[in-house]
């Protein structure tokens, strides 16, 4: 994983991709997938709709630290499998061969097999919404990758990979933040 | 436009598909493009980052509804034009040749040239965290498209439309709710 810079990490996720939700509760990491994300401003800042029914839950509210790592399509029965089984009796690192990497801001682990990983401290959480709202410490890309498809899952059991490149940056550039 | 069940409506919006966002403030109907969108539960009820800095704040605000029209990859040009100009001084819909449908519920219209629509009401504003929570009130789509392609904006001017579809409908029955 090479560094990406922070201003850059918002590319990441307002694609709307698929991610695995990386935690530590001081014994060992677990991983949730999540596709309800948002992205709040510029600044890296990202929002999440989670709750107490997962649990990755506990190990957010109590050391408030995360890592969002981005799947590629290659990983599409990893997404699943990591989304349909509980941390609470399964170690899902090892069950579907996934190689934490450190992390320089946060104890979860980044995840090797990933297109890229930001880490993120807890901001906010606000039950009464399920909202949890991040902010990312760093970002990482694995530059090797040739396919660097994301993942967007419907909602219904099926994902779509990311498609058809459209390339509009002269049109879009006076909304674009500098540099980016 | 025919219906689409309510309770299907999350899938329109989990893959994070760019989104046209119709508002009409008593004179005139108005429309933005926003990515920064997620879902909040299986129940029809989604977040939006806007603020005050969108010329549509105003209306949504004041009427607290709007609709959330999907657009499919044949409206890129519509979503980077929609996205770079203001209702401030721009029919947007005169300008980019949409056209307005009656909803049923709200007064901002639904999009006839979008591959759906979903009619809302805003349940909260959290001004402090440019946060919108909106809830469904129904859900439209056009059957006779072909191409159903959404798109996703990466942020930095490029966008991909969904490609390769995976059916993982069998794995994750689990996890859906029921009849999705």
């Amino acid at each position: 994983m090479e560094p990406l810079p922070l201003s850059r990490a918002f590319t990441l996720i307002e694609p709307g991709p698929v991610v695995l939700v990386t935690t530590h509760d001081g014994t060992r990491p677990n991983v949730m997938t999540i596709s309800w994300t948002m992205v709040r401003n510029f600044e890296a800042e990202f929002a999440l709709t989670t709750g107490s029914w997962n649990h990755s839950w506990r190990a957010l509210c109590d050391t408030r630290e995360c890592v969002l790592a981005i799947p590629g399509a290659d990983l599409i029965d990893t997404v699943v499998g990591v989304g349909t089984c509980s941390g609470a009796d399964t170690d899902k690192f090892a069950r579907f061969g996934l190689t934490p990497l450190p992390s320089r801001h946060v104890r979860a682990p980044l995840i090797a097999e990933c297109l890229a990983n930001i880490e993120c401290r807890v901001e906010e959480i606000i039950t009464r919404l399920d909202l949890v709202l991040l902010r990312g410490q760093a970002a990482h890309i694995d530059p090797a990758r040739t396919d660097r498809r994301r993942l967007h899952a419907v909602g219904d059991g099926t994902f779509y990979a990311d498609g058809e490149h459209f390339d509009r940056r002269a049109a879009m550039r006076a909304k674009l933040p500098e540099g980016i």
